[in-house]
């Protein structure tokens, strides 16, 4: 095997920019980028791409269109995700705010403070800096998230009632006071931001969790309104999930892997794949598109003329075809996306996404991409579980982590095998991917032909204790109140005696979701027991890459060990 | 960093192909060679190479030159060091001789037998295999090895006393009679081989173990000789070690990391480097030939008019310098190579052999050159205990291992630091040298700005329960008689709490030598003391890399972790 070709064609893909449109500043739409190896912020100007952020940057609020500026989060422990908070604004300048040095999982801000929260080991908290000086507001449930700030309001959603199906929004002021809205029991409820005195959010809880629609919340008065718009072609699509920028009424909606951008309900024509960002400046929309085959193009789409072109072009694109179907499973049916390259194996990878709740859809995918540029065809099912299909689908692995969806992806990888699209078939997939693909090998070890797990999680039991607040609310929720029997029953170190295909095992070595210690212990079991594997542990590095570096070091020792194992599969 | 632009260059100096002269068959020169990718046998027919085996191979007898095969053995557990050994003619036709499935440690043969030494988890003993029987002859001390066998003469040598510093030759016979020779006793003897009623050997005896001289033992009287030769050059040039081809009277005589090559005792002039090996064809002396920056060139010398030419060039070489030193250490010189590439970074990396029984010579190795073509400056001590420097030297490690011989390598990094050959020093080693690195990163945790460590000792005590009869036997030799206090006091484990430089460890997951277990365990404490390293557990490999995929697998990450720990001192 020639490596170095191999990777050459890695180093292109991997490196190609990515732009995602977050929103703008001053009518400067802002973009998350990678234009120069690092996860960084830049702006449009004309058709001009302006990097304004040097260090790798690892979230940011949802920017404020009256502003010139934006705060930022960096992970200051070599993605330990201990995070410090800095502010940024159009011209580059940067300076830090506050350096609470704990995992920040949400941010927000207006003219006068910086919310979020914040996980520790002990609590989730929402915090504020305000006049320079960081205090923690009150504490919250543990998997609690803000989504916007004005004034003495502070709008978000978490669990607040004993029902892990639901998730309720919460309006808290700054001297901690805490209410709860519920527009119907055991409804999923997620605010978007304020407008003139409303909170605008997203709900299902008029469909039975089967979709979403938007909403306003009245402040002062407490009314409930549904949103409604001009044009009606968002209304008659029905899209499963939305999300919308009230500002300028554009709302980007999904269904079955795909999305579309609406400007006050009137559909703007995209070529399949997924608007993942819009803002609107003046009588211009600029907006960013991705495709499982293109990895990202900014578009701009003019109201006066409803013309769109291509501000700047796709910066890598694989040839291949993107099929989608619904493959049941009982009573289940699993959304999922083939993916097959021009130049196909005869070799397949399903490949589970992480989350639980992500999705893969007919949007780039760094690895996926890695695969097809290899060869091999990807079969990425979105399992019970999945984001995109209905928050009843969604919420469908409360209690069951590792069981129905488990058995999603491997009556997934029954039919492909069963309609012949390939002959060998392994599994992979990072973070929650990881976790299923080390569960798969173990209870079903017949059924693959390899695997690769990234950044797993081997013992969920182990995994409650390195965590923080957050994650031990998260495992709380998700095995119904931290049933240890079951954690320990869907872990993948009770199985490990029963692996028996060649498996590549990846682990970022500070990892703070998936921490690397039950990972090597797993790996400690697998040598003892004679079992073939491999073991990359990656210093310097969390769970999430920040560095086109970051990303080829998870990347390149699964596709140099997938090359090996076909290349036997053939002698 | 561009992966693939460094991965192109370490490919081609990998895949270049190596030459190692090991005798003829029938007239026909004979190599180990690696020219399509695999340690495999080669014969050289005119100016070409011929490859005649295709699978890898491990290990050959010496070849007989009456005869037109020679037996091989091959590892067939994928690198467990499990064999079997198969006969292959000049032709390419091979056939299996028989499976017996242990570590066979050495093999010979004559016309009527094939007589190994082989090492199970119980004992290390004298097997034939004669009239397609395998049988078990007699049990051997442990670290035992036979060169040759000339009908019911069977040759080799181990240690059949109390003093671990002394190697007796025996003579067994096929009923399973053994012969202890001692010309002196202390004195460290191997034998050649057989000609004419004759055992040549090798033998400290005369020199205290200073430098060594070449004997016949005459097998009816027992009387011993000194080997005299029609030439001086051989003798005035007290070699520090030698070997005899008796059958051609050609000696390849050692001195200071240099080797020539000598016929009936007259020095054939060759370039700086070493003669690896040779064989006489009628007026024809066909060698091999190396250097730190050349890895193998097949030279000709013709008898007739005493000219030498080249046959096959050499395949791969580096620009750069290469100076021999002793570097004081108290009593001890240590000798040490310093080598510089053309493009040199400042950056050095104290390379530490494997064995202990080894050593850096003039002599190109596929780890230095690796580093060579990216800029680092290679520092190779011969610490005590290193082969090539008498075998007093040498056996001064007994006893001690990780004691002297670890401060000989402290001080020869002193010193390179003191003379400011470099400003920032790393430690490197594969094997014992990785034993070494992970116990100078623990016990000398200020002296490193990095360390890498390839399959590595990290525990004598786990790897002595691991071992078979060969390792345990070594084991025991060099920890006096297998003090397990000792043992304790210089395994890597009992510091792993001092380590302090960023660490880079690579181990074969199929390791017979340096098990890969006490390895995991080492990185799983050094992952609990939240220690900054990086593991690479390959899959499929032993101890020994018998394909450039191999050789690989054990490179490129260190080579990577190396840029990546590089490039951060310039940041």
């Amino acid at each position: 095997m020639e490596y170095s070709e191999l990777l050459k064609k890695l180093e292109e893909l991997i490196k190609a920019p990515s732009y995602h449109m977050v929103g703008k500043l001053k009518d400067v739409p802002l973009l998350l980028t990678t234009t120069e190896g690092v996860v960084n912020l830049s702006v449009l100007r004309g058709d001009k791409l302006d990097r304004i952020t040097k260090d790798p940057i690892a979230e940011l609020a949802n920017p404020k269109p009256q502003l010139d500026y934006v705060p930022i989060i960096r992970d200051v422990e070599r993605g330990k995700e201990l995070h410090s908070i800095f502010v940024v604004n159009l011209k580059g300048e940067e300076y830090e705010l506050a350096s609470p040095k704990m995992r920040i999982t949400s941010i927000a801000y207006d003219e006068k403070a910086v919310v979020f929260t914040g996980s520790t080991q002990d609590s989730t908290a929402l915090y504020m800096v305000e006049d320079g000086k960081l205090r923690k507001i009150v504490e919250l449930p543990p998997f609690s998230a803000i989504t916007d700030v004005d004034g003495d309001h502070i709008a978000g959603y978490g669990v607040f009632t004993k029902n892990f199906r639901s998730f309720e929004i919460f309006l808290a002021d700054k001297s901690g006071e805490v209410k709860v809205i519920t527009p119907k029991e055991g409804s999923v409820n997620t605010p978007s931001a304020f407008k003139e005195g409303k909170l605008y959010f997203i709900s299902d809880y008029e469909y039975s969790g089967e979709r979403e629609w938007i909403y306003a919340y009245d402040v002062k008065s407490g009314e409930i309104s549904r949103v409604k718009f001009t044009y009606d072609d968002l209304e008659k699509s029905q899209p499963t999930s939305l999300s919308i920028n009230p500002d300028d009424r554009l709302v980007i909606a999904s269904k079955n892997g795909e999305s579309k951008l609406y400007i006050d309900g009137k559909e703007i024509k995209t070529p399949e794949g997924n608007v993942t960002g819009a803002t609107k400046v003046g009588d211009k929309v600029y907006f960013t598109h991705t495709h499982l085959l293109n990895k990202s193009t900014i578009y701009l789409h003019d109201l006066r003329d409803s013309t769109t072109r291509v501000v700047i072009d796709s910066s890598a694109s694989i040839k291949g075809k993107v099929e989608f179907m619904k493959v049941k499973n009982g009573d289940v049916e699993v959304p999922t996306f083939i993916v097959t390259p021009e130049n196909k194996k005869d070799v397949g990878v399903i490949y589970v996404h992480g989350g639980p709740w992500g999705s893969v859809d007919n949007s780039w995918d760094t690895i996926i991409a890695s695969l097809l540029i290899n060869g091999y065809v990807v079969i990425a099912p979105n399992f019970r579980g999945s984001m995109g299909y209905g928050n009843k689908f969604m919420l469908m692995d409360i209690g069951d982590l590792g069981g129905g969806d488990l058995s999603d992806v491997v009556r997934v990888r029954d039919y492909i095998v069963e309609k012949k699209v390939v002959s060998k078939v392994g599994i992979m997939g990072y973070s929650y991917g990881g976790y299923m693909t080390l569960l798969a090998l173990g209870r079903e070890p017949d059924k693959w032909d390899f695997g690769v797990a990234g950044a797993a999680v081997a013992d969920w039991v182990e995994m409650y204790e390195l965590g923080d607040s957050f994650f031990k609310g998260f495992i709380t929720m998700v095995f119904n109140g931290g049933n240890k029997e079951l954690m320990k029953e869907r872990s993948p170190i009770s199985y490990v005696e029963n692996v028996k295909a060649p498996l590549c095992v990846i682990q970022p070595q500070n990892d703070s979701r998936t921490p690397a210690l039950p990972v090597l212990k797993y790996c400690l079991r697998l040598q003892e027991l004679g079992k073939k594997f491999e073991l990359h542990l990656i210093p310097d590095m969390g769970h999430i890459p920040y560095t086109v570096d970051d990303t080829m070091k998870i990347i390149l020792p699964a596709v140099l060990f997938l090359e090996r194992e076909t290349k036997k599969e053939k002698s």
